[in-house]
């Protein structure tokens, strides 16, 4: 397996396009992005566990009922959520789209982002849809990555090629996901393309899977939004014979896909609203893997935790606090913390109990952007980890004024 | 009942004095308080949940199980958690002081708050604690209330006047509580006092019911701390028949309790860690109060809306948003939330979908320093309060250099 460029559009079959059609008042930032796909592929998503859902998620449900899809349609700048006639609206968007791509609406995804409670206006995306369609090309993933920014920074995206008996097929995705980030089911927008030939209940399976350690271990700032999903496209242009059960062949696209979604998770978690830093918290030796979640997710949660790694502050008192609180069934006297970067590892908790340790050293190791939060529990075989970032004043600036 | 002056020291019998030991490097912060009672009093407590317990509730829980407790001695600037001496650390301190009142050191509640996982030294107590005795009286609940304030902007101090059976009563408390917070037990350091006479045993069952409606219902950052605990002492000296069961004088002290509970939850809340505004979260409409309760908590709890009330933005959607992931079972397309402070009340969601409002007025409202969330979820009979403050630049500056 190896890392390739072309991020959505890697795999065989998939272009996409981007464009600024107007929902945003920026006319810098693009607003509006396009995933298609020659044939129709085999689709499966997860979706926001949040009871409020985005018009776009029910609309996208019914259209995959079927487990097809050819195309994806995402706005951002507006989630078209809690406005009356979100559904008609998101169904319309969907229409629009097929139509100027000539593909059934039923394999529309239709996807949205921004604001909750205002109503999405369809003109710009009628006027953008042009656009859309004549831009597609095999280099347009760059500009669907765009397109599905909201306070994002950066965007992401990535691919990587594997062998399926003997044949070469590529899976590549994009994200988008800032704030409004919790690890609850889907948690930020994804969308997946592959080449691989699998079935729709497979592909199902692997991503539901695979999500249960990505995605919902991923926290910015404990709000699960209303409008997140993950979505894979297979078209099997790629043909390896079609993975329909269990075996080497599906352990091999899980492993791809895995490739995928962490470093699409550690993209998001790092790229948090405001962050400075990527927090990974690795717990192990708890009695099982919730266990270890539970732990894991518990720390990288909390803000007072998140507030001190932003200040390169080795206060692992928080994190043994918020251990104690997590609801874990685990046994506080029993557990070690250190902290970890390129500039080493430092151990600053032993038995539950503070050690002595170089403050010179601990500052060092936490003025660096990616952090390791190093936690043994106890000695049982479950291990987990999470992502996150830092707490920071900007997180407090952008969403003070998010809307207005 | 009214209020009246005297905090701590209000009730009959009570006196009370405050020191800086030496414990906190800033020497005009005090770090060291004692409330005393003349007689023994009838003491309950409850205690955080967190798994990582502070040292000193381990020791105060084996001393109040036989209800009976003389006097408290609390430090600030150093929690005495996660030391491998800390019960011995905390069992001397409560001996030292004990010493010194010439009272029994199995009558003794003993705290600290301050950082984890630092061993505390007992030489400033030790200190500490002549001037300590020597400062008891009456006007001593100031200095006292001052002892206990960690990151607290201001003291937390109440008391008032109520009668059982002719008998004119009086109970007042203080308060410390800034950051670490969040609904789950006892969340903060809460020392009241009254001369009314109570049993242990229904002075316990006071405070358990109180705190389900109060102080659990706080939450500055959703992080539960280890040390904190809400005690009351009753020593009885006002004289009424000893309440020993339910009833009308029960009724009368339980109105009382919440009284003083109440108003130090709201100066709790509004002096979060960098709060600038004291955030009501009101729900009605639920279809029990659990249901309500659920609403209430993910709301105040929310950083995102929580970043928003800093920015005086009536960004509704992320209202909805937490009501959506609370885990409550309501239907949300019957939500109806309004914002409220001094300056009026406007609504801006009804039956889960925005409405047009004056985006001018709704700022004037937000501007406001206490802020009023008015949430209807539909029309059952369950209704809650919770309480909490926006989040700001100042908490992630208190937080990011809190230990160094």
């Amino acid at each position: 397996m190896k890392i390739i460029s072309g991020g959505v559009c890697a795999a065989k079959g998939f272009k996409a396009s981007g464009v600024h059609c107007g929902i945003r008042k920026n006319r810098t930032k693009k607003d509006l992005a396009l995933i298609f796909s020659e044939k129709v592929a085999n689709a499966a998503a997860v979706y926001t566990t949040n009871l409020v859902k985005g018009a776009p998620l029910l609309v996208t449900k019914k259209h995959l009922e079927n487990g097809k899809a050819q195309a994806v349609i995402c706005n951002s700048g507006n989630a078209n959520t809690c406005n009356a006639d979100g559904v008609e609206i998101a169904e319309k968007m969907s229409a629009l789209m097929a139509d100027a791509l000539n593909i059934s609406a039923d394999n529309m995804v239709v996807a949205s982002t921004g604001v909750i409670g205002q109503p999405l206006n369809l003109e710009p995306i009628k006027s953008g849809i042009p656009a859309l369609v004549q831009g597609l090309s095999k280099d347009g993933g760059d500009a669907a990555a765009e397109g599905i920014m909201t306070t994002d920074t950066v965007k992401k995206e990535i691919a990587v090629e594997f062998e399926i008996g003997g044949k070469v097929c590529k899976i590549g995705g994009i994200a988008k996901g800032s704030g409004m980030i919790h690890p609850n089911m889907a948690t930020m927008l994804v969308f997946i393309t592959t080449d691989a030939a699998i079935s729709s209940a497979m592909l199902q399976k692997a991503l539901s899977t695979d999500i249960a350690d990505t995605f919902n271990m991923v926290s910015v700032d404990g709000d699960t939004s209303t409008n997140d999903m993950v979505t894979v496209l297979a078209n099997g242009m790629a043909e390896n014979a079609e993975i329909t059960a269990d075996g080497e062949d599906f352990k091999a696209f899980m492993k791809a896909l895995n490739t995928v979604t962490v470093y699409l998770c550690k993209m998001i978690a790092g790229d948090g609203e405001g962050a400075t830093k990527l927090l990974e918290c690795k717990v192990s030796g708890a009695k099982n893997t919730q266990t270890a979640k539970t732990v894991a997710k518990s720390v990288i949660c909390s803000s007072l935790l998140k507030a001190a790694m932003f200040g390169a502050d080795a206060n692992w008192g928080r994190v043994l606090c918020a251990i104690g609180y997590s609801g874990a069934d685990v046994d506080v006297s029993k557990v070690d913390v250190s902290f970890k970067s390129i500039k080493g590892t430092i151990d600053v908790c032993k038995n539950g109990a503070g050690i002595e340790f170089s403050e010179e050293k601990a500052k060092e190791i936490l003025l660096e952007k990616e952090i390791e939060i190093i936690i043994s529990v106890g000695s049982g075989e479950g291990s987990a980890t999470a992502w996150g970032c830092d707490l920071t004043y900007d997180y407090v600036k952008i969403n003070g004024d998010y809307r207005t």
